[in-house]
């Protein structure tokens, strides 16, 4: 049993083959994220961690913080903390160069654990206005966040494939699913 | 088994009397840094929470990302995720009015897992320039942190008893301990 156990649907979920775009791998995150709602197991958030080399798919996790009565069981989280738990090392860096793709701009505690995550790159979905108009809150960060996470040396790559992003959040609306930092 | 499981000798400390002043509990939080330098356990960083009305002690916990491969376990995460799984609750507002008493400043990745835990005061030993003296690395937060984390409704309490959280990382230095974010 993982740190953050996934939902069933989630560990049976085929994993896909590898994938070679940013723009693949997002719409997976953002996949992950539409089947959390859709299958009532947390809020709508998803992550992946992708191999940036080969393309393979390390880990994939949905946010657990209601159902896991959790507050830190974030997508991205889970996801980091279960990759590492696997490779028994507490930074993924010893895996090989590996990326966190993000259905939603990461919170104010997410982005402070990419740089203590061992990751090179970061690729978001929809940002904080469209977590935030349904009534998430997504926390103080650092201004210019993005710049200080390039200057860590991990790439960021914003609002890839937002609007699809955004549309799960629309969802989870109309399946009225609890907003729980509102 | 919690979710971060804690060394041994943390499972079989005895459970304080009830703490009545900010200064007994920080105290309480900066001896299990220490102790957690001593046994060999991990990072030296010890948080505990306490009920802020009655004293009592409500979780404690130490640093495990060395030991348990896990960049998220932090002794701030640790503490809350552990209290919230035996409560059966993502927020620790539903058991009352909860502290988090941190040895040192929380990193950005806690300072910003704050608000979403359910806490109403946090109060911290050493600060960032005594971690980053022995080589960690807090991260990047939101400028004016401890200011808008009082606009949440969360008390802030900075640099109680510094000087023994500091000291505690001198231990560390001499015990030839990790600095895994140097």
């Amino acid at each position: 049993m993982s740190r953050f156990p996934m939902p069933e649907w989630l560990e049976n979920l085929p994993k896909p083959d590898r994938l070679n775009s940013d723009e693949e791998r997002i719409l997976f995150a953002i996949e992950l994220s539409r089947l959390n709602v859709g299958n009532g197991t947390g809020g709508p958030f998803g992550a992946a961690l992708f191999d940036l080399d080969s393309g393979e798919l390390i880990e994939m996790a949905v946010n657990r913080v209601v159902p896991d009565s959790c507050s830190v069981a974030h997508a991205e989280i889970c996801a980091f903390a279960n990759a590492q738990e696997r490779s028994g090392s507490f930074t993924l860096n010893t895996i090989g160069n590996v990326g966190l793709y993000s259905s939603c701009e990461p919170c104010a505690m997410c982005s402070g654990a990419i740089p203590w995550a061992g990751v090179k790159k970061l690729v978001y979905g929809a940002d904080r206005a469209d977590a935030e108009s349904v009534g998430f809150d997504e926390g103080d960060k650092a201004d210019q966040w993005k710049e200080k996470l390039r200057h860590r040396g991990i790439e960021v790559i914003a609002e890839l494939c937002r609007e699809q992003a955004a549309d799960v959040f629309l969802f989870y609306r109309e399946q009225g699913g609890t907003v729980y930092n509102g």
